[in-house]
């Protein structure tokens, strides 16, 4: 049985961070570790060699979802998940992703250090590209094996530079044998930084995360017409980007409507042919909201394709909307979340139950398999940034609360 | 002297316009022949073998404009100047630029093949970098040749690659011996599609331009800070892109509050870290304006700046706003003017004056020799687009009014 004198090695811990972190290292102290390209292999096979250093058996899936087995001691039980994702932002932090994924090898290396044998097997998994900023799609390999996305058409997606998902997971070695599919887990657990700045503020060392909330994602295409900028008089332009930065304002202000829980982003955006002195004939981009409440989502995702529209029309030009996905709100497993709450209070440690803002892979997984997740601070709630940053101290406590909640469920009585 | 019966060849120019077109034409019937690139280079080969064949002598000069020469009768003359540009934009037509270098060379052809021998020396000019797209810099080889831009500076400008214009010239092997600066010459004269409707609508076949409009162009930088988008609270993003939105909506403004006569463009725009689940911490874009009265662009270069630094700091977001250049209402030369014009009388053209929208070589050149240019009419006042186009009897008209504008320019009684 898991007891709180057992310790995971918080500065082993901190080194396999700071290691992970060099893979991709930025000048400004960051991380770009983007999906499935050649730094994400490096990272991957980092990952795998330590993974099989502590004893763990590596499997990879279809799409390329890494997964590090220890056997329990009743091989008929079905294993614990827990885990996170290796690749970053353009200009990602250190901790997005990695800490999940590191705490949980540490976890495993505790184990082995410590001789611990667990009843039920436990998994550790890196997904592959949680952050969808390289093909567009968030929680893409989770999505996969949780059956929310399709494999063939997420295959076929594409970069910027026109890469497919198949031609970039072959091309890193990282497109497995096994289908991407759920199969039987007991549970998954995930390690993350809140991304945001309510722990901080209100001192508390853990988030217990009760959920994840709704989003909706679009694809924009603002079609106008390419025209000399010194020839073209006001009543014959059909300047595409003037439309897109009326659809920009648009979504702030659907997003300010809705108080401090609303969400609303254009993150990424281009403009055709990008020419100081031609008129923009097109422009293409991104648009996202999200909210706690999912009927806020299903209102948005009503009025924002309509008033979209209006602008477009307005102004004389085609728009070509696309959804790409919507997530309703998640709630996790009462019982995970229970076993996250009492490792906390057991460890002394002040926690608050929190919904994430962000996305993450647990919550696809939760669709399949009972799930928790765990949150620390991290500094002035800065994330998808290069100054992303957390104390070594609040990365041992998440993981140690990891560590517990795992164990816990792992020798609990059937 | 030159008489109205000699008659340039129009097959022969119509079927060098399309040999030309080849080179970087697009799947959309258009062109791409970004300055100093390898198209480029191809064009400028295919020029330069056509001028020996003419017999003309070419030089290239420090700027990598190119001087193709005819002697004249009386060696102590000043030369007679003709000519245009052969780059295009990304997505550009056949014609921008490319009628006025080659219909010089059916003017020098014609002359060769009629046994016509000028008074004056001839020189038919390929200006390097009319358009700007890809260093910033619009009219960057004739304002470099004209004392306007300093080379030193403009050899350092960067293209979005990070290649200088020193790298790209050097790498194309058009860095020439000769200084580019302005030598003695008698006078300039360029043929250009007008790029604008005003032509087409009237049922004019000839533009006799009376000088150029006008124009002042920034680079703008607004800084803010990646965040989050799903973690980030509305009260503490600050958001780079909706500034820039703001500021795209504030040109349109200032161009539709001067009528039709106005001009604002913002035609590039790049967002970093361009993700879209990243609010955008830094925009970079250009935004230039024209009007044919100068003290229009003077009040713009006083109110823009101050208008747009008031939304960055209302935003929370830093503005870096440097002018690029602004370039004065720039008239032509009477006399040039009044040649052009007789032409087409002599020619039976319908004709009207007009004032350039857009930028040429010529208003540079102005500055420093006596200038004139004629437009000829594009399908729906298209330019800057793939779809541009005018007809073989169209361009063959101006360049019928260029070769009799020149002669007589030539042949004048000193
Ligand atoms: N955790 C995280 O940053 N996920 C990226 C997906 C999203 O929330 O947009
Ligand atoms: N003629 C032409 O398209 N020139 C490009 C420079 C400009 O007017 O912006």
């Amino acid at each position: 049985m898991s007891g709180t004198n057992q310790r995971i090695d918080s500065g082993r811990l901190w080194d396999a961070l700071m290691a992970m972190a060099e893979i991709g290292a930025t000048p400004k102290g960051g991380v770009k570790r983007l999906t499935l390209t050649e730094v994400d292999r490096a990272g991957r096979d980092q990952f795998a060699q330590w993974c099989h250093a502590a004893g763990l058996t590596v499997r990879v899936d279809s799409m390329g979802n890494m997964f590090a087995r220890r056997p329990g001691r009743d091989p008929s039980r079905k294993p614990v998940l827990f885990g996170s994702h290796l690749d970053s932002q353009p200009t990602g932090g250190k901790f997005d992703g990695a800490l999940g994924v590191i705490a949980g090898l540490e976890v495993m290396r505790t184990l082995q250090d410590l001789n611990i044998e667990t009843e039920a097997p436990l998994e550790l998994i890196n997904w592959t590209d949680e952050e969808g900023s390289r093909f567009g799609h968030s929680l893409m390999g989770s999505g996969v094996w949780s059956g929310v996305y399709d494999q063939q058409t997420t295959y076929g997606l594409r970069d910027l530079d026109g890469v497919t998902v198949l031609d970039a997971l072959e091309g890193i070695g990282y497109r497995g044998e096994q289908p991407a599919q759920p199969f039987e887990a007991d549970s998954y657990f995930e390690l993350h930084i809140e991304q945001g700045p309510i722990l901080e503020h209100e001192g508390k060392r853990i988030g217990i995360v009760t959920g994840g909330q709704a989003q909706v994602w679009y694809d924009a295409v603002l079609t106008g017409q390419d025209a000399h900028a010194g020839t073209t008089p006001p009543s014959t332009r059909r300047d595409a980007l003037l439309g897109a930065a009326r659809i920009v304002q648009l979504v702030d202000e659907l997003m300010r409507a809705r108080g401090e829980d609303g969400r609303g982003t254009v993150g990424r955006l281009q403009v055709f042919p990008n020419s100081c002195n031609v008129v923009p004939g097109e422009v293409r981009f991104s648009v996202e909201f999200r909210h706690p409440s999912g009927a806020e989502i299903e209102t948005l995702a009503e009025d924002f394709p309509a008033r979209a529209r209006a602008i477009a029309d307005e102004a004389g030009l085609g728009l070509e909307l696309r959804e790409l996905f919507r997530i309703p709100a998640q709630p996790f497993d009462p019982e995970c979340v229970a076993l996250v709450r009492e490792a906390a209070e057991r460890l002394g440690l002040p926690a608050r139950e929190i919904i994430s803002g962000a996305g993450h892979d647990a919550i696809y997984v939760a669709r399949r398999v009972p799930a928790a997740m765990i949150f620390t601070p991290c500094k002035d709630g800065l994330s998808h940034n290069e100054a992303e940053s957390i104390l070594p101290e609040e990365a041992a406590d998440g993981c140690q609360v990891l560590f517990e909640a795992v164990l816990a469920r792992a020798n609990r009585p059937l």
